[in-house]
């Protein structure tokens, strides 16, 4: 009883045809003594009936049939009745008559409905993942997953890439998050690290002359398990010999192209917006905007002089900033308790306050009204002329003495009030840059320059002069790609000169001796004519999370962290002294 | 001075252009004041000429440059003189007379040199790995690895086959090797294990109705480091719902010829022999035959009462077998001491000897002659008739009460004479399907039966009366594909029936418990409606080591174990109690 068709395949050109399908029972009524059955495959879903004149076995089989039982079955197709076409389905001119069934398996009593997209709570969904991985929800979702990964590969490999396998069991590297360890018991005593990404490797690759390298890698991260977290997670990554920035963004900016036009036939621009770092933050407040919406921030300052409110004034004296923005046409709609709620938010970015004032009267004549409006009497002109506000818009504000918490705060604001007021069309893709970033960052708990990003990003050449007399000022050849709100890649030009790369690790105050023991394998290879290079690594787990429109990863791994059978809660059979593992885990990594 | 061209480009349709180049310093001689570089890249080699009326700067340069400098050359194309062209370099047609020359970084003393294929030690190619890369060698085994992960894709998505990632953190579950664990600090004092395959998923993913699923898998084992062993590998992984064995069968058979079609531009049969397990241990004593060659094993049965050689008698007698081998034309060439050997590798698979004899005198009245022959006397035709040998031919003979010890050993014996006698063709590809394997096989320290490949093989259908009864005489739907002498690959029709799988348990004597507690995850998730499903698994190290015609995996995995940064024993900073981790294994496994 091996099928000759899918559930998806038959058409109303078929009718008269002798078929063999296989698949699941999806839903089942019966209707005057005539059984309906719906049978689902991966490919779609197909209307069998089971006449009331059935042979004695086959209705007594049909009768024994429930919810997911699997089964073969033979029949002839025919077109239903006009009335009865369904033109939601794909087989909907068609169905089955069935002559003979077979029960391949059966199922128990179901934990929840197999439907488009199963309304069980998340635990339940997890631990009957096999179940849930049934709905058409995830089976798209996994199947574009698919798809992205393919297009991926048939990108870079039509342009000479090679995908190249770099190990799993590494040497403990300090890149950040904590590394997971893998005791091996064939060295005694000895640990493998797991790889945070293949970043060293890659490089090494370039040195070894394989110019354009890509690799769809599994990485790891020892990380705490906040929401989506997953210990495992799947980049793309790539490098690149003889490279400069531009040409590893038109190369993405080519890829993502590709991608989406193969899988949601989406056409992207050819080129994305650029912005730099700088411009993110005093436009947007983050470094990874949402862009499917403007409404960007504007600079406030004006106000510290124009109005009376003290907050503005020492925000700019004490060498700060005043961030506005314009939110058009929501004045009224904005409670004074809204308003607090979109407050609370510029306070987890450490804002003291969120400053707003309405804006009322006539577009030739408008006022000013609530909140701080008061500091702002007979100005109202002035100040909508300025930040371009009409009448019905609120107008928000955070000022601080530092410029950055000023921007974040109400950037944070923005991108709330984006969700908030539905501004992020569905299926909308909003992609940019953001170029030019800050190569180090103070740390002001060690008093010391950190790198912003990692050890081996070359700092742009205009600042190689003053890279020691100014580390504050120096921008770093660093690209991020953002993708409506996320960050979906970040990437660098490396160094690959070996004196350059000492003056970093000076800068940051890392020992020639700390360098060498941690890096020393890659300044080892450096020594033997590393060629210019530079890379990025695109997140598989977020790019096909925002293209399937979701909001957590989990719905586009087939079996996240917490799935049956994955979480070590489930499995360990016994306990294990943490001391002793501490112990283990801080011989190897200090 | 970013390349125009690699160095595999130019012809001599571009003389006169002005190119850049970027690349190594391959060679590099001086002749009569003229400089003659050798540039590469990983698309080959570019003569580059610097002339002895070159300006000053550029003669510094030159005069700086050493092997695997990395550097920038701008220059003009020109045809070399008709007498200077060189047909062996896909640019030999050409040379770049350089006008400028920027060092991008230059090279130490190189610990070997960089060439074809490195004569160097393995352990110092292993350390410099990043440079034994660059040798065209590797660059072409890696490159052949990406090609043949790119083409084995491309079939299967072409075929509506999903690439599915499974995890690599699972719970433990027992299969044959030892388990990588992974404490996670996480959840306190709980472990993950790593995947010895993605098994159990990808059957999970059928139950979930995906149908045809494949991944490109990382797979680990902590098992001893015996020669080319790697503690992880990469496995093309692949099951189908609702398929016998020759479903898979076939689709294997068309994705290896589209892989070698694609990447060798070999033609492979399209569908490759088939050979009973029964067959291969009867015919090459093995079920992995080297079949370049065919000289198969011949029953010897008859020689125990034609002639008077008490070894064979009682090996018959003993329920045993005498096993036979015709090697055609060596008898002059085997001398008793290389005998002597054949019978050390025949020992080896517990032989109690290797019996021989030479024929000699003519085709229509052979003699037989030294070994065993004294116990033939006068039955030198028969012995030549039955076994079809022929002057000149050396016969070879082990007996033994078991008969799979006759087999086998003398198995071992046509292998090694396959090496010793060349007749295993380079560059040729004898596939072939081994199937029909016993499904349980006798463990006689525990005194039970065991599985003979894994618990979720699917008895063929005709023994599933008589499992519990005789279990001995049950063949599994368990199907090997071998090449050249090497498993590629193993696969089977699973159970998909719960029913079934306790049975299958309770021969093993795994109580429902213990079955419970392993694979409790399976067995439940095979209570919805499980389909019929089978798979294989392709190993991707060994079918492109054996592509590439390499006899060591090493040779086409660009960072092996005990290359550098690899090793767990050079990397870590101290040691670590074995007892203590020990102990931690045995908690979590046992």
């Amino acid at each position: 009883m091996k099928r000759t068709h899918t559930c998806g395949d038959l058409r109303k050109s078929d009718t008269g045809k002798t078929v063999i399908l296989n698949g699941w029972i999806h839903r089942k009524r019966d209707h005057g003594g005539i059984s309906f059955i719906n049978l689902r495959d991966r490919y779609g879903l197909t209307q069998v009936v089971v006449d009331s004149d059935a042979a004695a076995e086959l209705s007594a089989t049909t009768a024994e049939l429930k919810m997911e039982y699997c089964i073969a079955l033979e029949g002839v197709v025919r077109a239903r009745p006009d009335t009865m076409v369904n033109p939601d389905m794909a087989t909907g001119e068609i169905e089955v008559a069935a002559s003979k069934i077979v029960i391949l398996s059966v199922s128990d009593t179901l934990p929840f409905m197999i439907d488009e997209k199963s309304n069980a709570n998340e635990d339940l969904r997890l631990k009957y993942r096999y179940l849930d991985l049934r709905s058409a929800h995830m089976q798209n979702h996994i199947a574009l997953r698919s798809k992205v990964a393919f297009a991926t590969r048939q990108y870079l490999t039509d342009r000479g890439f090679f995908e190249i396998e770099t190990p799993t069991f590494i040497a403990s590297t300090p890149e950040g998050a904590r590394d997971y360890l893998v005791p091996s018991r064939l060295y005694a005593g000895k640990f493998y690290a797991l790889p945070q990404s293949p970043q060293l490797y890659k490089q090494i690759l370039m040195v070894s002359g394989f110019d354009k390298y890509f690799q769809i890698a599994r990485c790891y991260r020892d990380e705490d398990a906040r929401g989506d977290r997953q210990p495992e997670f799947t980049q793309i990554d790539i490098e690149m010999s003889f490279v400069g920035r531009d040409d590893v963004l038109s190369l993405i900016e080519g890829m993502m192209g590709h991608i989406f036009k193969e899988t949601l036939k989406v056409q992207l621009p050819a080129v994305f917006r650029r912005i730099s770092y700088d411009d993110a933050i005093e436009l947007y407040g983050t470094d990874k905007p949402e862009l499917r919406f403007e409404m960007q921030m504007q600079d406030g300052a004006f106000l510290a002089d124009l109005g009376t409110f003290q907050a503005f004034k020492d925000a700019i004296q004490g060498g700060g900033k005043v961030k506005a923005l314009v939110v058009p046409g929501v004045a009224e709609k904005y409670s004074r308790k809204l308003i607090e709620e979109l407050e609370s938010t510029a306070k987890i970015y450490k804002a003291k306050g969120l400053g707003w004032m309405k804006v009322s009267g006539a577009e030739k004549a408008p006022a000013l009204e609530g909140g701080i409006s008061k500091f702002f009497e007979g100005k109202a002109e002035s100040v909508c002329d300025t930040l371009g506000a009409k009448p019905g818009d609120l107008l928000l504000f955070v000022a601080d003495s530092k410029a950055k918490i000023a921007c974040t705060a109400l950037g944070a604001v923005r991108t709330r009030l984006g969700k908030d007021l539905g501004l992020c069309e569905e299926g909308r893709f909003e992609f940019a840059w953001i170029v030019d970033f800050p190569m180090f960052e103070w740390n002001e708990d060690e008093n010391k320059w950190d790198t912003a990003h990692h050890m081996f990003t070359w700092p742009q050449d205009k600042y190689h002069a003053t890279l020691e007399s100014d580390p504050g000022s120096v921008k770093g050849d660093l690209y991020d790609l953002v993708l409506n709100g996320y960050e979906l890649a970040s990437g660098s030009i490396r160094i690959h000169d070996p004196e350059l790369q000492k003056r970093i690790f000076k800068i940051v105050g890392f020992s020639e001796e700390e360098g060498q023991k941690k890096f020393g394998f890659l300044t080892e290879a450096f020594k033997y004519g590393a060629p210019p290079h530079g890379g990025i690594a695109p997140g598989l787990d977020r790019l096909v999370m925002l293209m399937a429109g979701e909001t957590s990863i989990k719905e586009v791994i087939a079996f996240p962290k917490n799935s049956f059978a994955i979480s070590p809660m489930d499995d360990c059979p016994s306990e294990v002294d943490q001391k002793q593992l501490d112990e283990l885990h801080l011989k190897i990594v200090k």
